[in-house]
């Protein structure tokens, strides 16, 4: 019997506790021995559960018992979860964690603390919810060098997007309908910004390029200002807009790392991953493209990803030295100046002739993007490749010599 | 130092050897030691190798060496690589294969003779190539009850009926440009017939059951007799035509499984899946929908499955227990004669308007798919789903009839 505690008894706790009850027979069949729920951390009082001799909200009954050797930590947020996550580490329980703020804010310390108490400390929840891609990566891609990652990695925004693009609904109302449903949060600034993103393929870089990436090195963008004729002009283009949480390792060794919403072709497997649902590309130089989809958030899906890293850590109780990155000070992440990027450009000028021939003296070789109902001096067009400092520079040229740009999206190479 | 010996230098072999070269700084790390190549077996000669010096003919220097842990099959076939594969298991190697085939065929008990000696049988490769799909069903998906696993399983013939719904090349065309390009073999029976994907579902069937299924209780259709009128009629329908292998847990427990093409809506994740791509959709109680996409063939994914395996090994050189199923006597699987399906069926027929009332009168409901270039008297409908024995009924009355039956093909509830 291996005996376990849950910290946090919210939506993803209450799911890890079902289905260690409800898949208790496999779980046993594949581990040898009893998965036991000793303790359930919550400062909230839960009488009818069938595991209230259990709750306890009292921190120091899971950190004195020596009986428990993993610890579950699903409360999210950074305290006090970062505090009792390291006092478990420390006494050598292993820790299983959904946290990715947590991971994004604190994974090398972690995982350092963890190795030098022969713990092990696991996350593959925190991206991608039911789908592997953790382990994947880290395992099954060992003999890759990768090149790059590329996903949808936030499930509320894909929704919007997806509202947007297929029923031409405004961002506002497709985020109201979101959150009626319960996708988002009443703030949801963490999703539409693209925060939740960045915390995400934070964590996939470190994983796969060894060195801790800190969300603060990472430029992000939501998707806030996206307009339904920005979602127009893509399809014209070929292609939809997607959040994406990228990143690509570039020939100096440095990284070029971004969260922002991107024109993606119709041809790449991101452009079909619609609703709440998550893909995420990885490239090695080995297997090439290898591509992961399923639902990237909900109770069930999230609290299996869990479950099955509290059956690994059963079955080793011991560290694996599987998983791992070192610390680093994100000078290995490039400046998103630097970073080169074709580009969507959508402006309002008086003469657009005018305008056209300004972008093709600014940007050289331009594609230009025609709409039947394009409002009365629009223009739009997709420039060549560009590092993004000059785009900018270029924008600002074009804002002051009349030529309002109202939008600008990064054209994905996916 | 870990010792492996490498049974096999073609396309696979060569690959493995060549990635432990190449990537030996990355396994390193991983590892914290190094994967030395002791023995590579292979009747030719091959003298310019950069490893000429560990080359054998004799299979006895790799069992009688103690210091060899790991052995990599990648000859293929089943003779004598499930004879040495024993051998290698009895005496306490690790055994990692690509083999489709042996593990197909012997999976249960190379997997329980494996047990019994304290070693591993690992075989991430024999299903999609470099694409991680063994590993995820067994470790991440641990905490679901997996209910229905679908897949496109061969690359050659997706890439086949890609050109087919893409480019409107017969069958044939196809093929031989498959076979230019060296995706087909000379005799492409194993890949056209559908015996490749069969194995490949039985590996996965057998995983997510925990029960072997051997091939010969499979139903297997291969894509021979598929036409470019079937192709537009899936068009017509709002779909494509690709090689599906799949099974399903029935409620009594039993395995409905087969290998056949089957019209998949476009949008299926699977739908989007072209050429020599492989895409795999696991159906767990807690996760939902996950799919696999990549390369599922090819040196170097399927080098790279092959070596993750190989560092799996080596990290744990005692079994695992992660890994395992029991035999069977097929007597799960039910006859494909009572698997339920909905159909595509087209006909030709001296009087349409009759035909049409004939075929409603079998089959109740149909839905009728109109062509404008349809042929003289030809009719095509889909009907509701139904056992297949009882289609195969109505479909010898409809021959009987003077309606000859030219097409009849599964539509997949994908």
């Amino acid at each position: 019997m291996v005996s376990v505690a849950i910290m946090g008894h919210g939506v993803v706790g209450s799911g890890v506790a079902e289905i260690l009850t409800t898949h208790k027979n496999k779980l046993f069949a594949s581990l040898g021995e009893e998965l036991y729920i000793k303790y359930i951390l919550d400062l909230r009082e839960f009488p009818d559960s069938p595991l209230a001799d259990r709750f306890t909200k009292n921190f120091d009954d899971i950190i004195n018992d020596i009986d428990v050797r993993v610890v579950i930590e699903v409360m999210g947020g950074l305290n006090p979860a970062y505090d009792y996550v390291k006092r478990c580490l420390l006494s050598g329980k292993s820790v299983v964690t959904s946290n990715k703020e947590l991971v994004a804010a604190h994974g090398a310390e972690l995982l350092s603390i963890a190795k030098d108490n022969n713990a092990n400390f696991l996350f593959e929840a925190s991206v991608g919810g039911g789908i592997p891609i953790i382990r994947p990566i880290n395992q099954c891609l060992v003999a890759n060098n990768v090149s790059e990652i590329a996903g949808i990695l936030n499930g509320t925004t894909n929704f919007i997007l997806t509202k947007m693009i297929n029923e031409g609904m405004e961002f506002d109302v497709a985020l109201k309908l979101a959150q009626d449903l319960g996708y988002a949060e009443r703030n949801p600034e963490a999703d539409v910004e693209g925060h939740d993103a960045c915390r995400k393929i934070c964590i996939l870089a470190s994983l796969a390029f060894g060195k801790h990436i800190y969300p603060d090195a990472v430029h992000t963008e939501g998707i806030t200002k996206i307009t339904l004729d920005d979602v127009k002009y893509a399809e014209i283009w070929g292609g939809v807009i997607k959040l994406i949480g990228k990143v690509k390792r570039l020939e100096n060794n440095k990284c070029d790392i971004l969260v922002a919403p991107m024109f993606v072709p119709n041809k790449s497997q991101l452009a079909n991953i619609d609703d709440v649902f998550n893909g995420i590309m990885v490239r090695g130089d080995c297997t090439g493209d290898v591509v992961f989809y399923g639902k990237g958030a909900g109770k069930l899906p999230t609290a299996s990803a869990v479950v099955a890293d509290i059956v690994d850590c059963a079955k080793h109780l011991k560290n694996r030295k599987y998983l791992f990155w070192t610390d680093s000070d994100n000078s290995s992440v490039i400046d998103y100046k630097d970073s080169v990027t074709a580009m969507y450009i959508r402006a309002i000028a008086d003469d657009t002739k005018a305008a056209y021939t300004k972008a093709e003296e600014l940007f050289k070789d331009i594609h230009i993007l025609s709409k039947d109902d394009a409002k009365q001096g629009e223009i739009a067009f997709i420039c060549e490749p560009l590092a993004y400092g000059e785009i900018e520079k270029n924008i600002d040229t074009l804002n002051n010599s009349g030529i309002k740009v109202e939008s600008a999206i990064r054209v994905g190479d996916l």
